[in-house]
C-alpha cells in the first residue's frame, strides 16, 4: 500500500495549530483570561509570536479556535462506536444530537456526555477561567456564547422542533426557553458548583422538564 | 413624643457599617474581587483600617455581610405595601416566599422580583464580580453559595414542599432539583448573558416547569 504522501508544510502547520491550542488551553486556565497573552501562548507552544499573529489576530480567537477544537474531539470520542455498538449514524441525523424517535432517550444521552465533558479537567479549567471572564466582561462573554454556547443550544432547538412535529412536545411551547429546563441547571451547577453533577441528575432533570412537576391528571 | 434616645456610639456604627457596605460593593464591583483588599475598602468608606478588622476577619466576611445586607433591603422594598394594597402578612409566612395556595402564582412573584434585582445595577456590578471569582475560586465560591445562595434555595425547596403537601406537586418530586428548572435558567441568562431578563420570562420558565413539556393527555 503506498502512503499518501503529506506535504511538509501541511504537516507542520497541523502540529504547530494544535500546540498552539494546547498552550492557550493550558495557559488560560492557569494565569486566568486577562493574563493570558499571544506571547505567552507563543513562548509555552515553542513557536514564534508571528506564527500566531499569521493566522489569528486576538487571543480570544486562538482560544475561541482551542475551544471548538477541543468540543469536536469530545465529540468525535463519544460518537466512536464502543466494541458492542455498531457506531450511531442512524440516528444521529446531521444536528448532533441524536433523533430516535424517543425524545428523553435522546436528551439524556446527550446530557450524560456534557456532564463527562464538564468533569473532564481538560475542559473544565479552561472553560472556568473563560466563563468567569465572560462573567465580568460583556464583549467576551458576548464573543463566546454566540460563536459557542449558542450554536450548541441551537442544536436542542432543532431536537425539540423536531419533537414538536412528533406531538411529543406541546406546540405552543417556545423551544428556546424549553431547552434552558435542562440545560440551564446543569451550567449553573458547574458554573456555581451548587450541587454534583452526575447522569443520574441530568436524567432526573430531563425527567421533570418533559413531564412538568405538577400531578397529570389521570388519562 | 419624646425621641427615644439612641446612643452616639451605636449611631456612629451603624453609619459606619453602611459606608463600608457600600465602599466594598462599589470597589468589588470597580476592580474585581482578586483587587478588592481591606486597605481599599478603609480608605473609600472614610474609616482607618483597624475600624473594619474590629468586625470583620477578611474582604470575602465584608462582602458576604455587605450582599446580605443589600438583599434585605431589596426583600424590605419589595415587602413595602405600595399605595393600592393593604402589605402582604397574609400570604407571605416566615419561609420568604409568599404561601397564598397559588403555586405559579408565587412563584412568579418572587422571580419577577428577582429579575428586578438582578437588573438594578447596584445589585448586577458587585454580585458580577463575586459570582466570577466564584466560578474560578473554588473557596470563594463556595463560601458565598453556603452562605448566601443555597439559603435563597432553601425558600423553595420549603415552598415547594409546602406544595407537595397541598398535591400541587408530585410527591415523587425531589424539590431541590426541582426548583432548579425555573431558577437555573434566569442565573445563566444573568450570568452569561445568554438572553433578555424579562418578567414574561420568568412566567414561562414557571408554566413550564409545572406543566411540563410535553403534552398533557386530556383529563
Amino acid at each position: 500500500m503506498v502512503k499518501k504522501a503529506v506535504p511538509d508544510s501541511t504537516r507542520r502547520s497541523t502540529r504547530s495549530r494544535r500546540a498552539i491550542y494546547d498552550a492557550a488551553l493550558a495557559l488560560v486556565g492557569e494565569v486566568g483570561y486577562p493574563r493570558t497573552t499571544i506571547e505567552g501562548i507563543a513562548a509555552r507552544a515553542g513557536v514564534g509570536k508571528q506564527t500566531i499573529y499569521r493566522w489569528w489576530s486576538s487571543k480570544a480567537e486562538v482560544l475561541l479556535e482551542a475551544f471548538t477544537d477541543l468540543s469536536a474531539q469530545a465529540a468525535e470520542a463519544a460518537a466512536r462506536p464502543g466494541p458492542e455498538e455498531g457506531g450511531q449514524e442512524g440516528g444521529q441525523g446531521e444536528n448532533g444530537i441524536p433523533d430516535t424517535g424517543d425524545l428523553a432517550a435522546d436528551l439524556k444521552l446527550v446530557l450524560r456526555a456534557t456532564v463527562d465533558e464538564l468533569l473532564d479537567p481538560k475542559f473544565d479549567i479552561p472553560a472556568r477561567a473563560l466563563a468567569a471572564e465572560g462573567v465580568v466582561d460583556e464583549q467576551v462573554g458576548a464573543e463566546f456564547v454566540t460563536k459557542l454556547l449558542e450554536p450548541q443550544l441551537q442544536l436542542y432547538v432543532r431536537r425539540l422542533r423536531s419533537a414538536q412535529e412528533h406531538g411529543d412536545v406541546r406546540p405552543d411551547v417556545d423551544p428556546r426557553i424549553a431547552l434552558e429546563l435542562f440545560v440551564s441547571p446543569l451550567a449553573q451547577r458547574w458554573l456555581q458548583r451548587t450541587g454534583p453533577i452526575t447522569h443520574a441528575y441530568t436524567d432526573t432533570l430531563v425527567d421533570y422538564a418533559l413531564n412538568g412537576l405538577a400531578p397529570r391528571r389521570p388519562s
